[in-house]
């Protein structure tokens, strides 16, 4: 099985998608503290997840423990940790990521998420024990862990100790932060941030969740132009939202000023036809590995991989039963022009709600 | 287990949601013919999403058979099934509803669909030999099976014949069109359909898919009102689409003469709030059965089941994962009003997408 | 002068436009009661207003005495006519209307309105009365009358009684309802009404007010269609809003009942593009007379005039000035698409409102 | 009279409005070159128009003689204009609007505009002279010019020129750029340009044109931070667009890349209400001087007039027939609410276009 390192060089690395956001309509997560209950209550369902990623064409399989992390867990509103521990939940994740990933050819990465002690201005040595509970799973299942990634960080600072304890995995190390054009929480400015996180040594850098496709965009400009002013090579990775949230580009906190967050963000959902224009730019950009965040579903990893299937010399896993671009069926032929993506790539989608607005006022 | 007729007695029954069209963005239908191929290729990630609809509050599984019917399969240009016979996929589908049934307490409901020969104006004979092609599965499946379904039939004319058919099966019988304010694929009017239906002796009868649910509530009192007129007392079910369409409430055809049809339709999804609201009005109205088509996913169902948790002196299945309403969570408690569900219900929520109109102009 | 029939065999007859809802915005009438006033207090701003139409195109310049009824102006709460008699009133708008007229080749039509003694349910004598009271000024100038209108009417009963009282004045006679899809008041058909003004035997029959360009069009269509049945040949008369407002259309008052009604309906203004295309449908559906109501301001009338040029035989008159269309010139250049016509038909003019809905939700 | 600085001193000033594009859409200018024709051709409507201003609480009325400049008039496409010299035009409009400030208590402000030498990069010395040219005829009518005005001028450079050849006339001199959210036409920033403008010595400086009500308050911010921060007190001047135009606020020519620019702006158009919340926005902003630009209607100058009332120590002129918000009329009693300025303030407003986006994809 080909390694991170090797895959980037042969072309684009597709990410997984969406987790939590998705396991919560699908009746195994319930909203707010999302994931880490999943893999030890309902591990089949979490694990169809990942396997219908996995179909869709992605390279890696992320393991399922977002916000595993003890600080989190032991905050007494937390209904359903009460029992369980960091590495519990860890080691359960990596299980089930390489479960499925073995019936492709996937890799599995542990990741790694902010930890409160940071957030609450506790002692560096407190931080970095936390980042250890949490790479202590991985370190101990590392024959199945092909790398390590610590995400959605909102402060570069703490992002740097992270990175800085993760070494310790001897494993490849990539890092993104829910970074958003007015950078980061203490207001390090976008390119600043992607200077410090590719001088952490990460094999791979970029941003994740909060912002949408348009602004995701944005931002690799920002971050690709910085790298290459200081010569830096490291290629970018992107994980974004598949939701249009335009009214919250600016918001430190994106998407979670909406509204409609948590529960009624369907009509922003993406169409896998917005997906592939941004796969395209987003690679021309230099982003190699693109995948997604919160409401990015498998049709929409899907169209990434089948966007940029010539560049990866692979065929779309999916191919018996979704062929390229999914929609060249018969049964659709009575729309001959349906059957072209041009059709599909130019369509402005309606949302059929004609006394709801576009935009909403978010919170400020 | 207590049968159809009881559950009617008792309060409203909730069916199940979306399966093609959600199987197809996970992967495993393609675009057109959709359905009956999956349950012998992918029977697991069949049994998953039903078993979701199940775990979201479902009275009633059905089989996911839609389509199957020897003259359809026979068409040549159905590449999965060129092996396969009704009969199989039947007998297939007939075994996962029931495991997975069995899994709670629901029902499974076996269901039999329009067939290429009425439409191509073939004898009756031949026309019924089809119904029996279709019926001939539950009718051995028997043991497993609690009732039969008859839906998605655009003629009442057809409808009445499958009926006659169905009533071999000696299994209670139930029946829904696709039927539109302008009336049936004959102009027959929604009054009519309503009153010809009834007679049947169907212990249910309604309307599924093609239309929205505003679409759905004023065809749902029009039946009524035509069925009162009548003095006839059966109860009305109803499974509409999760997307919003208004600009096809008019066409015979419904939501597939959208150009987003069928892969751009996601900015067209009903929230869950919406269909709380829904499954307010259609109770109103005397629907006693209601459950979902195309579009309704987990979440959907899962709403049903909550808002009408009271008339059906039921918990919500998935009480312990997804509290009544699925947003009572202290994560949320930033913004105290979202925890209240006045909040969601007078909610109007964006699409995020400026450039996009909130209708399109539909096919003629 | 050619009169009013001879114009209507001759080509399509073009009216005026908006008044009272104009001249509120330009400072001369007060919401609610609008137009008599401003011909007392303020003739100049007027009759400007009444020169932009002639100059536009229209054929026709309708007395501006809206409303002039000594039922209403009796009534304690309206402040600026205390003093004022409709005959005084009339006479005034008899006047300025002529003066314009004869700028132009433009003839002058008496306007009437329904009577508050009728809705007040009182006899017919006293209707009867009222009505008189209108015509009187009309008879008394009828030097310069060229014919009368009974127009705004709600009940086809009231506008049966008013034209009966019209034929003393020994003019032609004109009439229209406002009249949307759902009929009249008192429910009465579109197709009943039609039928029913035809046989008081005026020469031109149609609606005016309280609907939007396609809601018009739908009901000249059943009004044609009725008279049709009937071997009536009465051409048709329109004179629409200017604002869209399909929220309303099914509404008996119309778009009375939007909550942006009547400081607020910028946004809902139509382009001089949509009444180019409203013109020639209205046309192709038999509207031989075709003029504006409230929101239809001089741009407007121009666009019918000009697209009905050819069938006018006629030059639009203010060629100098306004090219054919209007928008042919130089300085547009840079965007040569912009200089013909298809490129504005075919414009989906935005908002620029994203957070504003396309449709509001109107009183009940 | 009290002058321009008296009047400063004592509270908000409120401009004038649109002149050439609600003249187009009147029937007496021609899309392209707008303005100047109108006040040799058509005397009148240009007086009415101003008259409405001027009763809508306009302290101010300009001289329209927009874009008259020899350069331009020389330009062989200019059909209108063959004839006439910039001076003839300048005094006609001189006289024009003093005529109708006399009829109230308003300043008269004679109005300079860029010129064709400076775009072309001609000397300076030609360049003055076509300022010269302009500025001829106000000090030949500088008995009826209360100040003068440079005005849409897209180089701070040009500006400089310009203002440096004004001083000749010995008037207070005003001066505004077309000034967007990325600087001025070569680049220089809001900011720079604030700070030159208010170094030229003009009494007072800011923006008109191009861009909308929220941009020109978001520019307006801008300047008055860069002036605070050099010390500089020159209060600011601000005559936005009366059109929505989101999608072009950060284009050099703003309004002017939309494709419904200049004929199908209609549902851009805001609503008086957005001008009452602009006006109290811009006034705490340090704007003094208030007025509107193309597709600013004297209803929406009365908003600013109403909106300042108390702070201009003035009743708004018009109360006799517009009352204060122009909307306590008892004839809309049937909805009390609308008897209130909050109902309208809070209103959002609907296109009752749901086929239509809100936002249009500029040129680029």
């Amino acid at each position: 099985k080909k390694g991170l390192l090797e895959r980037l060089k042969e072309g684009p690395v597709v990410g997984d998608g969406s987790m939590c956001m998705t396991l919560e309509k699908r009746g195994y997560c319930r909203a707010g503290q999302w994931t880490p209950e999943a893999v030890l209550e309902y591990p089949d369902a979490v694990k169809q997840l990942l396997r219908e990623y996995l179909r869709a064409g992605a390279d890696v399989l992320q393991t399922p423990c977002y916000a595993s992390s003890d600080g989190r867990l032991k905050r007494g509103n937390i209904i359903y940790t009460k029992k369980s521990q960091t590495s519990e939940i860890n080691e359960a994740a990596c299980e089930i990521a390489h479960e499925i990933a073995q019936e492709g050819n996937a890799l599995v990465c542990g990741g790694l998420t902010p930890v409160v002690s940071y957030s609450k201005g506790k002692d560096e040595t407190i931080v970095k024990g936390e980042f250890e509970g949490q790479l202590a799973g991985f370190i101990k299942r590392k024959d199945i862990i092909d790398f390590i990634l610590a995400e959605f960080f909102g402060h570069v600072e703490e992002l740097e100790i992270c990175v800085d304890v993760m070494k310790k995995a001897k494993l490849p190390i990539a890092c993104t932060m829910k970074l958003g054009p007015i950078g980061d929480l203490n207001g390090v400015s976008v390119e600043e941030c992607a200077v410090r996180m590719a001088k952490t040594g990460a094999v791979l850098i970029g941003i994740n969740c909060l912002f949408d496709l348009d602004t995701c965009l944005k931002t690799l400009k920002r971050m690709r132009d910085a790298l290459d002013k200081e010569g830096l090579k490291t290629p970018l990775m992107c994980q974004p939202l598949g939701w249009r949230c335009p009214e919250t580009a600016n918001m430190k906190k994106g998407y979670l000023m909406l509204p409609e967050f948590p529960f009624a963000l369907e009509s922003r959902q993406v169409t896998r036809f917005e997906v592939h224009k941004f796969a395209r730019e987003a690679y021309n950009l230099g982003a190699h590995y693109i995948g997604g965040c919160c409401g990015m579903e498998p049709h929409h990893i899907r169209a990434i991989a089948q966007e940029l299937a010539a560049e990866r010399k692979l065929d779309p896993p999916v191919q018996g039963t979704c062929p390229p671009l999914g929609y060249l069926h018969n049964a659709l032929s009575l729309r001959k022009e349906k059957l072209k993506k041009e059709f599909w790539m130019s369509l402005k989608a309606g949302s059929g709600a004609p006394f709801n607005a576009a935009c909403v006022e978010p919170y400020a």
